[in-house]
């Protein structure tokens, strides 16, 4: 869709899921006519989607950090996405090209979207899709996702025990996304309905430090944020 | 993850939903470094990955196409996968590497599968995810898929009514994929569930003659295989 393009100020783009390999040749290519490259960072942490854009990253290019405090999940920072938003509308004003990093895929998770919703209101702004986390952890598992007539449902291991086992009962397959500290509610539920053996575990999947373990081997153990469990109800390939 | 990448003969590669810029570099690397490329073509026509993939085919590489009969898809055409897997497997036990090409991931609802799972028997496969066909949507679309705590469902339209009703009830957002035929089917679900007005069409995303349109426009319209529909149940970001 380049034929348009020349008139897009602001990007979003997707760098894939952590492999610096795993980025499009189009996000590469956007990124690196960027002025401005903005991506997120917690509060006084380095940030995880910079460093898989490392190696890409323009000389020359201004760096664009938009805080985001830690705050609890129902309440999203909505003062850092204003602020950011004011600052990336100043710099679109001003005639620069902005890119907005984003892990994996924009439109998927990624708070992206709080951004996305401020500034089209006023620009054209261009999505650049990526490869999520949930294809890099079948990928790296070794395990098909969806096929035929597959429903498949990716479910966030925040949800509370009855409605976790009321919506993997709606699936054929399932990913079970921020395992982190719901692990052990998360192996209760898929033990009680039958699914653990079907279960398949993997942490940080294409980053440095993928890791990928039993959901035996798991127990007693913290998942981190990026961890997925993928759930298949039948091996009837 | 290329430091072990050595000893793997056979990949599935993702080429991403259709814009060939939406190939990501590592895809790109293997195959241009494949001794043969293989991809699905139904028997007598052309094969769409192969069209996707075209602008990157190395020069020289030796082709083989995986003719795929229709069938039913209840019954995937095992001895076109049998012989396929037979053929890949000679190459690879000559020495050769061989990239076996797929829409989007290899491993949403593609046929690749089909492969791996007789391949892997033997060898180690190496699979590198793609840009799906729901990221890239979505990104046309400009409609975020999934926020926070959502859950998210993917849903084939092939379903019958009752069932895609049933699936749609227990999800937050969904992607209705393979409309095609099932157009009228799911529209009557979509206004029967109050879901239609926040439901997004989109055919052949990011591909030649990607066109954009609302459920109303498609009255008395077939809708190509490579459709999908968006539903968001509230429009609460």
């Amino acid at each position: 869709m380049a034929a348009n393009e020349a008139d897009i100020k602001i990007w979003g783009l997707g760098v894939g899921p952590g492999d610096p390999e795993l980025i499009t040749l189009k996000a590469l290519r956007i990124l690196q006519a960027a002025d401005v490259i903005a991506y997120p960072a917690p509060d006084g942490a380095d940030s995880l989607v910079r460093a898989i854009a490392a190696t890409h990253m323009p000389v020359g290019a201004e760096e664009m950090i938009i805080s985001t405090p830690m705050v609890t999940e129902r309440h999203p920072a909505q003062n850092a996405y204003d602020e950011a938003a004011g600052q990336i509308d100043e710099h679109a004003r001003a005639g620069k090209t902005i890119a907005i990093l984003c892990e994996g895929d924009p439109f998927f998770y990624g708070s992206f979207m709080y951004l996305y919703s401020r500034l089209s209101e006023n620009w054209r702004v261009g999505v650049v899709p990526g490869v999520s986390s949930l294809n890099a952890g079948a990928a790296e598992l070794g395990v098909p996702l969806a096929e035929r007539n597959d429903v498949v449902s990716v479910i966030p291991a925040t949800l509370d025990e009855a409605d976790l086992a009321e919506r993997l009962a709606a699936a054929d397959a399932a990913v079970i996304i921020k395992v982190g500290r719901h692990l052990d509610k998360v192996r209760r539920v898929l033990e009680a309905e039958g699914l653990a053996a079907g279960a398949r575990y993997i942490e940080r999947a294409t980053m440095d430090g993928q890791r990928i373990a039993s959901l035996d081997d798991m127990s007693d153990q913290k998942a981190p944020y990026f961890s997925l469990i993928i759930v298949r109800k039948a091996a009837d390939i």
